[in-house]
C-alpha cells in the first residue's frame, strides 16, 4: 500500500542542496529515506540541518554522493544585521573545522569557482579575494608567527566559457604543483526554494558534483578526479526561473482546491508529474533565465565577507584577526 | 454583446512598455483601443512598432501619458551579432532624431537613471559613461569644430536609496544651472514578456512616468516636473518574477485545455482575473525578486555600447566618429 | 637682516595641504608666519597638527583662505593595521564634530568629489558609497529612531570632463533642492611630501579651494559660491611627479654638499629658486604624470572605509553602529 | 683609447625593454654593442625597432636573453586616435604572426600576467578578457567553422601575493593539462623613459624573464621553465619613480652646464655613476612608488582593446571579425 511504501523516486533533482533533494525525494512521506540520517537544531535565526547520506540506494535516489551535508538556513540574511553576520561566521567556522586537517603544517588550497563577470556566479572569486594567503610566506615571516600559521593558497580558475579549459583540468594542474592536503571549494549554488536565495549555506565533505553550481560546472571536483579530498562550501545565489513557475502552479493548486473543484486533480498529481508537465511547456523558454534578489550585487559582497572571515578563522585558528586584516 | 464592445479595462498595468500595456488592455479584442494608433514595420531582425496615444481615455486605460512610443524589438540581440548591433544603432538613431532640437546650438542634457551597483539597473549610468560630453569645450576647441558640435552634458544622478534625494529634485537642480533645451533620459525598464529581456528598446517623447524603471522611480520626469521637454530611451532589462508565474499558468491553461478538462475554465477566465488571483497568492513572496538572463552583465555592457553610439550619432550629426572616439 | 626678517614669500604653492604650504612659506625660518597659529600633538602613531590662518597677509602668502586646518599624519597607514584604523577613525570623528551643526534636525549633504574611473581620484565617490543616507527615511522609520537620526544626503557629482558641467554648478543645483545646513566635501588631495601618500588626512572649515584636489577642480566650493558653509575632508592620494624631481635634487644637494664642493651653491639657493629652475626644465614633461603607491587601489578602499565609518559616527552620534551597517 | 673601445658595462639594468637596455649599455658610444643587431623603420606615428641579441656576451651585458625583440613606440597613443589604434593593431599582428605555429591545429595558451586589482598591473588579465577562446568548442561548432578555427585557451593566473603560488608553477600545472604548442604571455612592463608610458609595445620570442613586469615576477617563463616555447607581448605601464629623479638630475646637469659651472662635473660623470649616487640617496624612499599617467585606467582599457583585437586577428587568421565579436 502507498501508505506503507512511500513513493520514493529517483528524479532528476534540479537543486544543488542535499536538503532540498531529500525533501523532493521524500515528498509527503512521513518516513525518512532509507540510508539517510537527518538531524536538526536551531541557533537564534539560523536553522542547522545535518544530512548524512549513508547508502548507495539513497545516493541514487537523491542524486548526491554519500557523505555529510550541513545546511545553514538564514532567511533573514538579507536584512544585513551585523550581529546575525557574526553568528553565521561562527556557525560556518564550526561546521568547517572538522573537515580541515588538524595539523597546521597541512596545506589547504581554496578554490573559488565561478565567473567574476556574472554577479550571482561571482561568489567564489570574490571570496578568494578575501582569503589570507600564506603559502608563500614560509621564509619571510618570523618563526614566532610561522609556527602558528597554516600554509594556504587560493585560486579562482575561471569558467570553461572564458578560459577554454575544463575547471577540473585547471585545478588538477594546480594541485600537481601545490600538492595541497585538502581542497576547499567555494561555489554559488542553485536552489529550488525561493527563501534560500542568498540565505542558505551548504557545507559538504563530498566536493562539487557535476551539474552543481550556477554556471554549469560540467565535471565533479572530488577525491576521485583530483586525488585530494575536497570540502565544499556553497551558497544559493539563484533559483531557476522554472522554480517560480512550479511554485506558482503548486500554490494555485493548493489555494484553489476548495473553491475551484478541478484544481483538486492537479493537486493530487504527484509533484514529479507536475514538474514534468511544467518543464515540457516552459523549459525551453525559461532555461536561460535566472531569478535573483534585486539587491544581489550587495548581498553577494556581504556573503563573500562572511565566507572570507569564516574561512580565515577556521584555517588559521592560532592567528589573531589583527594579524591577517 | 462582448464581440461588439470589447472588454477594455483600466488595470494596474505592470509594464513600462506602452506596447505591452496596449496588448494587455486590448486582450483578445480584434479592434484597436479607441484613441490609439499603431503602425508596424519590419527591418531585418528588428520589429518596429509605433504606438501613438492620442486621447485621454486611452491614456487612462493604458496608464501611459499621451504621446509617441516607438518600440524596437530585437529578440536576437543576445546572439551578439555585430551586424545586428549596427542595424540597431541606426534604427535607434533614426527614432531619436525627430525628438532632438534641430539647431546644433541647443543644449541637450543626457540623464542616466538607475543604480551603478545593481547590474540590471545600471544601464543608464553605463550609457552616460559613453556619451561624448562637449558642453564645457566651447572655448577650447577650434572654431571649425565648434560650429559643428552640439553642447551636450551628461549626469548619472543615482537613486533615492543611495543619495537620499528624489531623482526628480536632483535633476531639477541641475537643470536650473545647465538650462538645457532638451533632457534625454536613459533608463532600464521592466517588461512582462520574457522575449523582451535585453531585447527591446522603447523611445518616447513623454519622459519617464511614475513607477517606471527597474528601480522604483517614484516621480515622473517630464516637462511638467522639470520645465524642459524630456525624451526617454529605455531598455527592458528585467521581467518581474510574477510574470513567470503568470506565464506558467497561462501556458499550462492553453496547453492543457483540451486534455485536462478543468483547465478550460482557467483559460476562459479573463486575464486580469487570472493576474489578480496569482498576485494574491504569490505577490508578497515574489515581490523583491527579478528575472534576468544569465549573461546579464555582458548584455548590459553590449546595450550600453549600442545606446552610447546611437546617442552620439544622433546628437552630433556633423562630427565624424573619429572626432569623438 | 635676513635673520631678523625671514624671507617669507608668496609663491605658487603646489600643494593642497595647508601644513605643507606653511612649511614652504616658512622655509628655514625659525619663526612662525605672522597671522598663523600652529599647535601640534601626538597620538600613538598619529601626528595631529592644527594650523589656523588668522590674517589676510598669511592667507595671501600661503595661498589658502583663512580658517582652521587639522592635519592627521599617519605614515604607517599603509601597514593596514586594524587598530591604527580604529584610532584614525576616532581622531577624524573628533576633528569633524565641532564643524557639524549641533542639532540633529540640521541636514548635512555629503559631496564626494572626483572621478570614479581614476583610482587616485576616486576617494570621494567611494566614500559616498559608504555613507548612511537617511534624508528620505523621515516618514518611513519609527519615531523612536527618527528622533535620534540626522537627515543626511550624499552625492558624487562627477567631474567636468565626464559631465560637461562645472562641479560647483552641479552642487549649487542640488543645494537649491536639498537646502542643507552644511556641506561636507570629501576630496583626494595632492601633496608634496612623499610620506603623505595615502597617509595624511586634512580637515578644514574653509571648503575646497580652486586648484585643490587631484583632478583639477577649477572653482572653489565654499559659502561664497554655494550659500552654505562647507567643511572639507581630504586625503593625499598623489604627489606630483615634479615633487620627486625636486626631492631628488634637494637630497642630492644636501648629501653631497661636503664632498662635492659645487653642490654647496645649489644647497644655498632658496628653495623657490630651485623649484623655479626644476619647473622650467621638467615641467612640461612631468605635468601629466602622477606618483602613487603600488598598492593604491587597495589603499583607497581602506581609506574610504575609514572615512565612511568616521563620517557615519560623527553625523549620527545617537545611532548604534548596528543600526546603520 | 676610450674612443676605440667604448665603455660597455654590465650594469643592473632596471628596465624591461631590450631597446632601453641596449641604449643604457651603449651609453654615448657610437658603435653598436658587439653581438647585437638593430634595425629601425618608421610607420606613420609608430617607430618599429627590431633588436636581435645574438651572442652570449651581449646577453650578459644587457641582462636580456638572446632572441628577437620588436619594440613599437607610439608616443601619441594617449591621444586616443581611432586610426592610430587600427594601425597599431596591424603592426602588432604583423610582429606576432611569425612567432605563432603555422598550423591552425596547434593550440595556443594566452596567459595574462598581473594583478586585476592594481590598475597598471592589470593589462594582462584585462587582455585575456578580450581573447576569443575556442579550445572547448571543438565538438560544438559546425565543421565549416572548426576547420578555420585555431584552439585557443586563456588564463589569468593572478600574482604570488594573492594566490600564494608562484606564477611559473601555476602555469606549469595548466600546461601539463592543456598541452599547448605555444604560450603567449601578456604583461605590463616597467620602462625608464617617460615617453614610453602606455606608449610602447615590446614583442619577444624569449618569454618573460625574472624581474620583468610591473609586479615583481620572480621567475622566468620560458621554454626552459615550462617546456613549451613562450612568446611575450608587453606594454610599458609604469616608470619607476627613481627614473624621474634621475631624469631630473640629468636634465638639470645638461641645462645648467653652461651657466652654472660646477654642473659640468656632474654632467661628465658616467651615467651608471650618477645612477648609483641617486639610488643610494633615494632608493629606499622611492622604491615602492610608481609613476603613471593621470588617465591610466582609461589608457589600460584602450591598450587591452588593441591587444585583444591584435591577438584575435593573429591567432585566428581565417575567421571573420564578425565571427568572434
Amino acid at each position: 500500500m502507498a501508505q506503507e511504501r512511500p513513493n520514493f523516486q529517483s528524479i532528476r533533482v534540479e537543486t544543488d542542496m542535499a536538503l532540498e533533494a531529500r525533501d523532493i525525494v521524500r515528498g509527503t512521506a512521513r518516513q525518512e529515506i532509507p540510508g539517510v540520517k537527518v538531524t536538526e537544531r536551531n541557533l537564534e535565526a539560523i536553522r542547522i540541518t545535518h544530512v548524512e547520506i549513508l547508502e548507495e540506494e539513497a545516493e541514487r535516489l537523491m542524486g548526491k554522493p554519500r557523505g555529510h551535508y550541513t545546511t545553514l538556513d538564514v532567511p533573514r540574511f538579507k536584512e544585513r544585521d551585523p550581529d546575525l553576520k557574526k553568528r553565521l561566521i561562527s556557525a560556518i567556522k564550526e561546521a568547517l573545522v572538522p573537515m580541515l586537517p588538524e595539523s597546521l603544517q597541512a596545506t589547504v588550497l581554496v578554490v573559488g569557482l565561478g565567473n567574476w563577470n556574472a554577479t550571482p556566479d561571482a561568489l567564489g572569486p570574490r571570496t578568494v579575494d578575501r582569503i589570507l594567503v600564506t603559502r608563500h610566506l614560509g621564509t619571510v615571516v618570523p618563526d614566532a608567527i610561522r609556527t602558528r600559521m597554516r600554509p594556504v593558497a587560493a585560486v579562482a580558475p575561471g569558467v570553461l566559457g572564458t578560459t577554454g579549459i575544463e575547471t577540473v583540468d585547471m585545478i588538477r594542474g594546480v594541485v600537481q604543483e601545490v600538492r595541497p592536503d585538502l581542497i576547499l571549494a567555494v561555489d554559488a549554488l542553485a536552489a529550488r526554494n525561493l527563501d534560500r536565495l542568498v540565505g542558505s549555506v551548504q557545507i559538504a565533505d563530498t566536493g562539487i558534483h557535476p551539474g552543481s553550481g550556477v554556471g554549469n560546472r560540467r565535471q565533479g571536483l572530488n577525491q576521485a578526479s583530483l586525488g585530494v579530498p575536497v570540502a565544499a562550501i556553497g551558497v544559493c545565489t539563484v533559483v531557476q526561473s522554472i522554480s517560480i513557475a512550479e511554485e506558482a502552479v503548486h500554490l494555485l493548486a493548493n489555494q484553489l482546491a476548495d473553491e475551484v473543484k478541478f484544481y483538486e486533480i492537479l493537486q493530487q498529481m504527484a509533484e514529479p508529474e507536475q514538474r514534468g508537465l511544467i518543464d515540457e511547456v516552459l523549459g525551453s523558454k525559461l532555461g536561460d533565465l535566472m531569478v535573483t534578489p534585486k539587491e544581489i550585487d550587495l548581498l553577494i559582497d556581504d556573503m563573500a565577507d562572511v565566507l572570507g572571515e569564516a574561512l580565515n578563522q577556521a584555517l588559521q585558528p592560532r592567528l589573531e584577526p589583527s594579524e591577517w586584516a
